[in-house]
């Protein structure tokens, strides 16, 4: 082993050029290829100089050199980083020919580099900044408090997530969807998406039937097709899914959202609720509901969840903490009929063993304090105003477009009144920077034109300018 | 809808009895079952008052009776919630005969309800107390200053995790392991699990030979066997995993740990990675190279990583932030091959969308700020000390096991001297309190019989106590 290069620097002793120049030389292309970016810390020199087993002084002389040049800045509190100086700059300059090349720019702008935050009208979207961050890190907190550090370490024996926090959403659950279970029914998941993936993988083997509302979901959409199962599209109405006339019809899984059908808006109606959950104990079939955004009502109260109608254990009750509190926290969850928790428990243990905790402590903490019952109500009613404005801009503005589930959630329907094809209106808002999909994008069968917009995470000024500008795109032929 | 029932309450205005005691039993109900705990608030007056559509009067007046009865109590700065004398007390009480009964207890003891904490010598367990949780909150504030309220929205177009943290990984494992990639070939994971499975699904079909270190990571087996692929044990040894004389045998995927064999603790010696690349390459094989516990080196540098020994893009590099902060953050990573970039990221978003991201973000300025690398030398000499201590009381407590691998890692194989059945011996263990796993328990095949060991979570004292403690044992017939 006399060449065992040293990763991040490569000495050659063998060459007629001193570890000094090859040290900053390799610092250089560290820069060049954006591996070491301005501001960053350089490793201490002690540090590196054991490293690469050279003396300390001949990393010093070179990091000078690097100062000298441009490339290190000093500063006490911080010690030596790359040079801020070099930010935005385009460093362009190809590193020396013994050095590895500049890293390649393998990828497109398929996936974008940058975060973002949602421009109008993106559906689904809450409004972060409504959201009490303080009381939420106060929850934090205690969280850590409660559990000392015993939640920072893995908890392999509970694949399904904290207790603290099962036990407060089984609450939550019980109280607000009248959901019916034991809190060890409940298992947390990273996101609603999780969630049916893994009630995909569980339920289904490739080319099982799968009866799925059309429009529908599109991330329930992947999760089915991920398995190969057959998507058998089921129309929806002003009364959500129409799943009648389909006796010859066993699917082995039926995925609704009937307390909003997503994208249209409307409710299944308790008729069609009894039917499908007697249905699906005929059939032996699973249902998954999704209740994406119930927290959202604001006129009259929501009709309690399926699950609650359900005494055959077939209803698996999907929800998020995603719209309620904040997206990038990917908290989910599933309520299990007792027969599938711990074969959902083993295969999360397999998919990635389980989630992370300090967040789960902190939701649970969260849901006891009664902060999130507060920010749910003032979400609520922020929402409820943003609603309001929206459908007197709507007027307003004349739009073309009727909308007729108005009375919840987080989205709007807006059916088109002409036959025109929606993914071509889509297409000229998005060119003026509003992001309104088409019906259409969410069907597998030809549905009712139209276009879905999201209002809840837009001030009201910015709701009437869009809208106004909406609708002058969509009235231009 | 004439009996459309309230989700937690059931109110039935048919009854002879009064709203305010159906109110009252249904609050005790569920103070019964467990679904209101202790210390836990019930929902405001007003706010279940319009839920019920009964009158405000109605709930406050069944609160009052609730108080009285010791049910409920109330403080000025939290509202009402239940009494936190009920606390441990076994209600048992059945609730009254029209109610749903008492929540049932499904489960057995198998999915514990408690978190906790390690006992020795489980493997694989960083010492949680000595992480900065300080310097972590500084940098999580730190993040939400950067980022701003994008870093709590939904960042859908990013499947592979928040761009910062991927570009600081990958600045760290090109200077720490030598691994070469481009930050957008780092995808970030629910822990190495996540990787690992996501691996499975990408490069294995049913049946599909995978050859695996044996003994080897249990993780890393479950994610082979969820594909059904048809697992072949490698042996390994004092130079890690020995593939020679498989010249006939054409695996899709090879799983190793090179820096540090799991679980016996022996090097990758770089003839064999080199015959090793070589060999995925002509078969074209994919190699997953799991770095574990990498960051633990006491005495001399590692090997740079397999990894960067490979120029036909056939490795696969997967880490994780358990070791090095800790468990319950859920972060691994995996850097992937160019040309399984985009499948991975279409993948994962059918997975669970994409992970949290203000751990990400945090983890980021934890890096940046050499806070990172801070922890990770303290880390490393107070384990130092441990390992000392460790091997110090195998020599005092004269156990009759042989430690051949010894210099670096978190866990030590100890070799049973006796051909004696290990699982035996840890059976023993676990009786007197002690976690050490036997080394079949990693085993597909007969290997030589030993124990595992981690000594990284436990002070000098509790190492010194249990090692006598497990000699006693040991040494019992």
């Amino acid at each position: 082993m006399t060449k065992q290069p040293s990763p991040l620097f490569f000495l050659d002793r063998t060459k007629p050029v001193s570890l000094q120049t090859q040290l900053s030389s390799n610092v250089k292309r560290l820069v060049h290829t954006g591996v070491l970016r301005p501001g960053k810390a350089v490793p201490a020199s002690r540090e590196l100089a054991r490293d690469l087993q050279i003396s300390r002084n001949t990393v010093i002389q070179a990091y000078d050199r690097l100062i000298g040049e441009g490339y290190l800045e000093a500063s006490a509190r911080r010690g030596l980083y790359v040079s801020k100086l070099l930010e935005g700059k385009n460093l362009g300059k190809a590193p020396s020919a013994d050095m590895p090349g500049p890293v390649p720019r393998y990828f497109e702008e398929a996936i974008s580099e940058r975060v973002n935050s949602p421009v109008p009208f993106r559906p689904c979207q809450p409004d972060v900044r409504l959201f009490p961050l303080r009381l939420w890190n106060r929850a934090r907190t205690q969280a850590f408090r409660r559990h000392g550090t015993s939640i920072l370490q893995y908890q392999s024996q509970q694949p399904l997530g904290l207790p603290a926090l099962r036990q407060s959403l089984a609450g939550y659950l019980q109280g607000s969807r009248g959901v019916r279970c034991d809190w060890r029914q409940i298992a947390i998941t990273t996101g609603s998406q999780q969630a049916l993936f893994l009630l995909a993988h569980l339920l289904l083997r490739p080319g099982d039937p799968v009866a799925m509302e059309d429009p529908g979901y599109l991330g329930a959409r992947l999760a089915w097709q991920h398995m190969r199962a057959e998507i058998h599209p089921i129309q929806v109405d002003s009364a959500g899914m129409k799943l009648d006339g389909e006796k010859d019809f066993s699917p082995k899984l039926i995925y609704t959202t009937p307390s909003r059908q997503f994208p249209i808006g409307s409710c299944l109606s308790l008729p069609r609720r009894l039917a499908l959950v007697g249905f699906a104990a005929r059939k032996k079939a699973w249902i998954v509901e999704d209740d994406y955004d119930s927290e959202f009502r604001y006129s009259r109260a929501p009709l309690p969840s399926l699950q609650s109608l359900d005494s055959s254990e077939r209803v698996i009750y999907v929800g998020s903490a995603s719209k309620a509190l904040f997206p990038s926290l990917r908290i989910g969850y599933a309520v299990l009929p007792t027969a599938l928790v711990d074969k959902f428990a083993k295969l999360r243990a397999a998919v990635d063993e389980h989630g992370p905790l300090i967040d789960q402590g902190t939701l649970a903490e969260f849901i006891e304090s009664g902060a999130f019952y507060r920010h749910m109500r003032r979400s609520r009613r922020e929402y409820a105003l943003r609603l309001e404005v929206f459908l007197d801009s709507v007027t307003k503005f004349d739009l073309p477009l009727s909308f007729p589930y108005t009375d919840g959630g987080m989205n709007l329907a807006g059916f088109l009144r002409s036959a025109a094809g929606d993914a071509e209106f889509s297409r000229r808002l998005e060119k003026e920077g509003l992001e309104v999909p088409a019906l259409s994008r969410y069907s597998l069968r030809a549905t009712s034109p139209g276009l879905l917009f999201g209002f809840t995470a837009f001030a009201p000024n910015t709701i009437r300018a869009s809208m106004q500008l909406a609708s002058h795109v969509l009235r231009c032929r």
